[in-house]
């Protein structure tokens, strides 16, 4: 029985080590494949197509919307971000757990159209952490870092609704945990019909 | 922040190895402690009283009955067996991951009045090996081992009731990865209410 991979969002707080556990989790395993977003916005400098994005007109956007080619998308400051469907279930129907790095709304909206989504999110060890981990990139406006803050906290009201909390302190220990806890949820029976199914036709035959 | 321990229940067909199982998870890791059944069935030849059962007196068992002493219990060709709950308590306050090995009537019970219990289902990879090991125990009459496959085609009915389906096929493999299942149930947020009412609260000052 070829086993089917899982779908799985990753969200948390900006500045909890998301995208550096996500490329720890490819590096490390070889059972993962990582959804790249569909956007409507302008390629920054050092982007590349295909790789951090599919950059497409808003025209090509809204043409798939109306196919349904999406798993779940949204606008934000006036951008559309999707994750387009047919990547995401080839993978899936090859084995690999695929990986997508949404926030909240997104992750709920996938969950709901698809109820078998593992659903992890990533926070530091304490909110000291994430603050002095945002400080430390030298790159935001003491603004921004606010700004990040002040959305930490509305997020933080979601996280019940994600099926485990991955506390990102120290990082390597942590990418083992996450593997672990997805590999954990190959073990739902939910996820085992086909052997029950199975099993019990030969109980049954016995 | 002191971790509370989590009430696993370790159930499965006869002849999965349900047994050896919980052995080595208490023999290869210090986290785990075995809840002792308390049954008015006589002690059988080699058994010992507060190590593989607390055996009473009907008497003692319906006053415990009275006193809500236990987690469950269920009574079995004629005799009454419970699961005492003051042990448990204990052991999961000292942070402690208490098996119990009971079948599903009580699993059942167990999870209805403690919803965070984890249940565990154990099977072996086909009914075939079923069959196999419980012919090769070499113990059993060809009517006991014909009742205990009649037994598993009605257990079987309940897999779904189980959180977790653990296929017993390698004694090695399986014991690390209902290791790292318990493992996981630590990380779900209903098992982490503390950890995310301070994190709130420290990104709400911050």
């Amino acid at each position: 029985m070829k086993r089917r991979g899982i779908l799985i969002v990753i969200s948390g707080f900006s500045g909890a080590g998301k995208g550096t556990l996500v490329k720890e989790l490819l590096k490390n395993y070889d059972n993962y494949a990582l959804s790249v977003s569909m956007t409507t916005r302008q390629p920054r400098p050092g982007e590349t197509d295909g790789k951090d994005y599919f950059f497409v007109t808003r025209e090509a956007f809204e043409e798939k919307v109306s196919q349904d080619g999406f798993i779940e998308y949204a606008s934000y400051c006036g951008n559309c971000y999707g994750t387009p469907r047919d990547y995401v279930e080839e993978q899936l129907a090859a084995g690999k757990d695929v990986i997508l790095e949404i926030e909240i709304q997104g992750a709920l909206q996938v969950k709901k159209k698809n109820p078998q989504t593992l659903l992890l999110f990533v926070t530091p060890p304490s909110g000291e952490e994430l603050k002095r981990r945002l400080v430390n990139r030298k790159t935001e406006t003491e603004e921004v870092i606010n700004q990040r803050m002040a959305r930490a906290v509305e997020e933080s009201a979601g996280i019940e609704q994600y099926d485990y909390l991955v506390i990102n302190d120290d990082l390597a220990e942590c990418t083992v945990q996450t593997h672990q806890l997805i590999q954990a949820a190959h073990a739902t029976p939910d996820r085992n019909q086909d052997f029950i199914r199975k099993i019990r036709r030969e109980l049954g035959e016995l």
